[in-house]
């Protein structure tokens, strides 16, 4: 039987005979001693084979890089300058008494060190990809969030429900991933995108508190860091308000993060309407990181001889903003071309911007193309209004609301993020957690030629905001809530609508008519009926969560076994043909003139 | 805000003012005041509204079940009489002082304490149907279970990892759900049957220990209580032999139903081989409640004149047993009549019986149509491996092994659980787990004229037993182990193979040449060639226990959302069509014949 694992060996073992499971990480011969670094999940230890056993060190010899073996040996310390404090076991080694070879291992295909493997090769190979230390702390710590946010929804009464992977098709919102019926021709399940109808019908039910950890899917086109299934932190509570909602969701989260990692959040997380959130940050998940804000200049602009300023600044949609960079006086112009360039990702025309050079001088203590043609009254308001000091640089965004939101909300990080904004003290460089809050009802959708949901059907109206579904949609607040934290929506949530009567009202305001709504959601419309209690709820990112905290570079290295971009999984090269006979079961068939040939 | 659930309101609240939160769950009008029995997770309690409260009063009259309330009052005594032990409100009343409608109710279908609803009615109506206290506390023991599992496995050092939902179709085993894949045209994704293969690449990848509560799918008929999406609970450790192995889930079963029942199972189950448990109750998962067993009757009845018996003695794969029912003798001609048509389910051609009316009378005691064909010799060795008394009945089966061991053991059970049977000492009703263990590596499939894996092909063979599967496949002896538990499978696993020679062993006695299982398996041959750790694990029914320990007649009743036999959602109406455009998508459109038009 294994005395512990082989990482966790150390002065406490001094002197004491151990049995030790594990891959030989390394193997270095010198002055006619074998060392073996021994691995298991635990970590490292140092494995000594002396030449006074001959049986062992006959084994030894024929040790290489990952063969799986079982070491009985004695812990002692290691010689004096040799000793390693970057390893729990680094004082000790282990002096081999006997030896197994469990089962060999061919070469590798890598060594499992290399830092500078192709995503293609760690997720081909990804059975040893996930041997790698960093690896398996990734899925120790995912494992550890999730065993967190269980204890502390249990003591709250929170009990986790399973809800349905076979569901139905709904189509609104993302694509579904379908599942063609057998038994019942011609029809289909979907794969859930959230369990949200069904926890709502758990509080309906009278389940009080609810929770689970679950897979959700969605079959969109995987930009970014998106996986067509990931997993959600799914929540719902009966007969509390926005804002005790709220409270127990913030406790949650920092709970996590005080048992996972030892870090305190914030006591109490700011709160931002999302109004403020794009008036200041052209973004509803503000990274409050960075230290710039956004600075409106749009009613300043009417009237400059600038017409892309003017013109934004007159047209109904548009605006004008200043983002002044402290001591931004130093960023070169080639600089500000990658600038530029950086924003016309965004669609910005182009990238004004005006060096502050001596503000006691006024319009001459300026410089900047742009400069001639704006008069002294804006851009003297345009000095006061940003605060701006003699050295610094300011750029301008002016286009339509969504563009300049776009362009200069990404231009305020990437300067935050820079060297240079890490070097001037503009990036505070913590965890920083809001609630972005009073989010819109609805957006209008222009190609739909429709108003749709901003966060879905079910959200309920701001009291006093019910009016407004049927006069002026695109006034009604919703009771939604997003938790940001450090640029990334984290969770987002609501209160629901819990009477049938608003419900119907909402889809109204969607144009979805009686008929389409009984169709879709009859079962729900249903369910408010019969003394639906007030409910609301949220639901997190586990795979973003855990992504943040481990400080990876993707969601697919918090994932054991993730889908590429193209959403294949390379390890079992899945998606893959099927038999004919498989199909004529579930009674369809492919469209073979699209289908390449194998 | 809430002061506590409304079914803990108690003694300990007398005096105080609370204020709760539920559902009208009764109305009574007595003297001039109203009752109301308020429901919520917790259970009940009653609430006084008093006329003196006009305005409390006015409200409490417009109450109707299920109504969705909040009420303040003083927790005062009962008045004596009116006390309720049932409830653990019972000795306690709510005098309301203030009373709010959070929402009104129609008229629900039904009375939600009517225990004679059809389960359509029930599936149909689910979120009301999910209301009712056996449901909710059916829902509630379902949680328990599941959170004490990962205490106990969390203890010891498993950790949860999640395995792909979309992965790739084997079809080996069951039949699959598929999904077809929108980006890569042609192809699908399987939900999987079982994490079987991504567990085991993890103990290759070196986690050592993993668990996971996680759904499964399997598109058979649904015969029995299945359901087309069940959940597992799934685990995997490395290291550790077969009796390590089951000694910690037999410790996990044990702290589970100790947890959350109080129930103290066997400190030590006991283990049966297979072989045994075919021999003395024609079942791998034997119930061993009932105290009947089989006695082997087939060397002693070769020679007898009765031809059904004679010949079953002498055909290879037949045998002839019987099953001695003490005190039988009282049961009726009719009675036994019935249960040759139960035997007849299972194939059995007759149910011949002896009723022993005196042993010492020899011959001459024993009635039975059946006597005079069996010579003194056969009765003789019949009463003495009996051990038959005077009053005794004993059945026989003769036939085929499988219809001997499939309709005498149904016929044991079926006795064991009867009045008779109850009534005679016969049934033991309380909990008896056994393991189940040296199950077969192979069953011949005779349509396929090949032998299939009894477990799954992944199943170590025994120690020494590796040639035979060479030599002769059915002879090898599989490091297989079940929990059994009052004649249910509730947990199935293995040691598993890990190295890759014996894997390539397997593939080849099931007759999967070596171009085929690299294409269906090669990502696990190529995981074990790299110091693959030997490793095993258990996969335990989530739902089938919590079924047993909520003593539910189906396993839909521990599930929150099930399908029906017909595998559809009675609630959403799942699965259903889908637009042409989805398909379009998918690449398949729908073989058209095959499906009526709506």
């Amino acid at each position: 039987m294994r005395t512990c694992y082989t990482g966790q060996v150390c002065r406490d073992h001094l002197g004491q005979t151990v049995t030790l499971f594990g891959w030989v990480h390394r193997r270095r011969d010198h002055g006619g001693v074998i060392f073996i670094d021994m691995r298991d999940r635990a970590g490292l230890a140092q494995i000594v084979f002396d030449p006074d056993n001959a049986e062992g060190f006959a084994i030894a010899e024929r040790l290489r890089n990952e063969f799986c073996i079982r070491v009985t040996g004695l812990v002692r310390e290691r010689p004096a300058g040799t000793t390693n404090s970057d390893l729990a076991s680094g004082e000790i080694e282990i002096l081999c008494r006997e030896v197994e070879i469990l089962n060999p291992s061919v070469t590798p295909p890598f060594q499992l060190d290399d830092e500078n493997l192709s995503e293609t090769t760690r997720l081909t190979h990804r059975v040893l990809d996930l041997r790698r230390g960093q690896m398996q702390r990734n899925m120790m710590l995912r494992y550890r969030v999730s065993i967190e946010v269980r204890k502390f929804l249990d003591d709250l009464g929170f009990i986790d429900i399973e809800t349905p992977m076979l569901t139905k098709s709904t189509p609104e919102g993302a694509r579904d991933y379908l599942v063609p019926s057998r038994v019942n021709a011609g029809e289909f399940f979907a794969l859930p995108q959230s369990p949200q109808l069904f926890k709502q019908m758990l509080m309906v039910s009278g389940f009080d508190r609810y929770y689970q950890i679950t897979k959700c899917f969605r079959d969109e086109d995987l930009r970014a860091d998106r996986q067509p299934e990931f997993t959600q932190i799914d929540c719902e509570t009966s007969f509390l308000n926005e804002t005790e909602i709220r409270a127990i969701f913030e406790s949650m989260i920092r709970h996590v993060f005080k048992a996972v990692q030892n870090v305190d959040l914030a006591e109490t997380f700011p709160i931002m309407p999302y109004s403020e959130a794009m008036r200041l940050y052209g973004s509803d998940k503000p990274d409050l990181r960075v230290k710039l804000e956004f600075t409106d200049l749009t009613d300043v602009m009417k009237d400059v001889d600038f017409k892309v300023f003017a013109q934004a600044a007159t047209t109904e949609g548009s605006r004008v903003v200043a983002l002044r960079v402290p001591a931004g006086g130093s960023i070169s112009r080639s600089e500000i071309d990658n600038y530029t360039k950086f924003v016309a990702i965004y669609g910005a025309k182009g990238l004004a911007w005006i060096k502050v050079n001596e503000v006691a001088k006024g319009r001459d203590g300026l410089q900047s193309p742009i400069v001639k043609n704006l008069h002294d009254a804006a851009l003297a308001e345009m000095i006061k209004r940003t605060g701006a000091q003699d050295g610094d640089l300011i750029f301008f965004g002016a286009d339509r609301a969504k563009v300049v939101n776009d362009a200069i909300g990404a231009l305020r990080v990437k300067i935050g993020h820079s060297d240079f904004g890490r070097a001037n003290g503009l990036f505070d460089n913590v965890w920083k957690p809001l609630w972005v809050v009073d989010f819109p009802m609805f957006e209008y959708d222009e190609e739909a030629d429709r108003y749709v949901a901003a966060h879905h059907p079910f959200t309920s109206p701001k009291d006093g905001h019910e009016d407004l579904l049927g006069t002026d949609p695109s006034k009604a607040i919703a009771k939604a809530y997003d938790m940001v934290l450090n640029g990334w929506e984290i969770g987002g949530g609501s209160v629901r609508i819990h009477r049938e009567e608003v419900q119907s009202k909402v889809f109204r305001a969607l144009k979805i008519d009686a008929e389409e709504a009984q169709l879709k959601f009859g079962f729900l419309l249903d369910a408010l009926q019969y003394g639906a209690p007030p409910h609301g709820g949220i639901a997190f990112g586990l795979d973003r969560i855990v992504t943040m905290m481990t400080g990876a570079e993707s969601i697919r290295d918090v994932i054991a076994f993730p889908k590429t971009q193209r959403a294949q999984c390379l390890l079992t090269q899945a998606p893959s043909p099927v038999d004919e006979k498989q199909l004529r079961e579930l009674h369809i068939r492919l469209r073979q003139a699209e289908i390449k040939q194998p």
